[in-house]
């Protein structure tokens, strides 16, 4: 794990850096309160698709964990994503996805197949960055959370499926259509506390399959979530609602500051 | 409104009163911080079917609102039940009711019928109630807060549709069938942010009832929270979760302590 630069603010210390995985450098991004010392939570957050490890709203809510609940806190570009992209894939998959959006039926077999792609490669990555990250002493060995919409899911399902010590999780706005036979073994072998965000009027994602993927999460404790609008239009609070969620999990450790 | 006695414990005060509304006297109990002055934010608990205003859970809830928000809390007893209840009929519904839930389909056309002859002549009481606890100076005119399940909801729905003076709302544990034509048009009249909860095995609402019921609410912010397990089974970071929900929408005030 090459830490390439550091940024301080607000009590918060930003690293980024780099790390190679099956011979693929994968960028990433650690936020910890500064002056942390010793073992703590570990949150890993998935970006959605189309979004990077630098995504603003992700970059605040990383801040607010490292800051308020001393959480280590870490991002990386899915394949396919933020420094990975290549521009001609990226474009071509904004096309994909804005033609998905505005036919019915929700994502097309095309794009979900390239997602379940860049899923696979991304689990082994994953691991890598909970090993590499855990190893640091200001971070060590305590329980891991993770979080992510979309992509995010197709990812963090067979993550899950793969790895103990992720033992909780928020996940959300993927379904169980034809073509997810893949997430739905991952979705049913899950078995840690999952709280599912669905949008009820979401144009990727029909309801009937999203209310399929919260019913064969294996889980439990698993709670659903829904509101109304489209695949893009969650609720602020819904984020900020993670927090209370992973607290009750996992605790917090009190603000050096 | 009489007040019938009073009891002060760990900084908040519970008074038991009598409200008459068209000839009937109305049970119920107000919490308030103790020293609590001036104009706050006020919660009116429903309690569901076979319960009544001093049920433990209930009365744990409104005295962490009024000691931790500072809120003015109010249960009555629904027609029908605690103080109300006459001895055969409690036995008759609560024998309607183990039956529904050994039937499937949910609850039986009589049960319904008799909740909705409940509900109706709850919503004047209700409305008696606010008046006459607003009326107090240690309450005032402040925005109002409703929440029930079941029972609760059934009660909820149609007192939200007639009274502007409550902003916000957590239901659930209803849902949309046969027989629920009146349900129905009240939810779809309620424009005020509500948090909807349903049981994912409830034996008395069919799934696709209870997402039939959230669907029909009229509110531009509404949000389904969904978990496991069978009418009785809400666990219990759902009703800690109001607290957040109601502090978002009307705020709290400092503890006198």
């Amino acid at each position: 794990m090459n830490f390439t630069d550091e940024k301080n603010e607000d009590g918060v210390t930003e690293r980024g850096f780099t790390l190679e995985v099956a011979g693929n450098p994968v960028p990433g991004v650690l936020w910890l309160a500064q002056a942390a010392e010793g073992q703590r939570p570990l949150l890993l957050i998935g970006h959605g698709g189309g979004r990077d490890k630098l995504f603003p709203p992700l970059v605040a809510s990383a801040r607010h964990y490292a800051r308020a609940l001393g959480y280590a806190v870490v991002a990386i570009d899915a394949p396919g994503h933020g420094a990975r992209a290549m521009p001609d894939q990226a474009a071509r998959v904004a096309q994909h996805v804005r033609h998905d959006m505005t036919a019915t039926g929700g994502l097309s077999a095309d794009t979900l197949a390239l997602m379940m792609r860049w899923a696979t490669q991304a689990v082994p990555e994953w691991r890598a960055v909970i090993d590499a990250v855990q190893a640091l002493t200001e971070v060590g060995s305590g329980p891991v959370a993770y979080c992510g919409l979309s992509l995010g899911t197709m990812i963090g399902l067979p993550l899950l499926a793969a790895e103990t010590r992720i033992k909780v999780a928020a996940l959300g706005l993927v379904g169980l259509g034809a073509g997810s036979a893949q997430l739905e073994a991952a979705a049913r072998q899950v078995s840690v506390p999952v709280e599912f965000l669905m949008q009820w009027d979401d144009e990727l994602v029909p309801r009937s399959q999203a209310l399929a993927m919260y019913d064969a999460l294996g889980s439990v404790q698993k709670t659903l979530h829904a509101n109304p609008g489209r695949h893009a239009d969650v609720p602020p609070f819904e984020r900020a609602g993670w927090m209370a969620f992973f607290t009750r999990h996992l605790g917090g450790i009190p603000s050096p500051a």
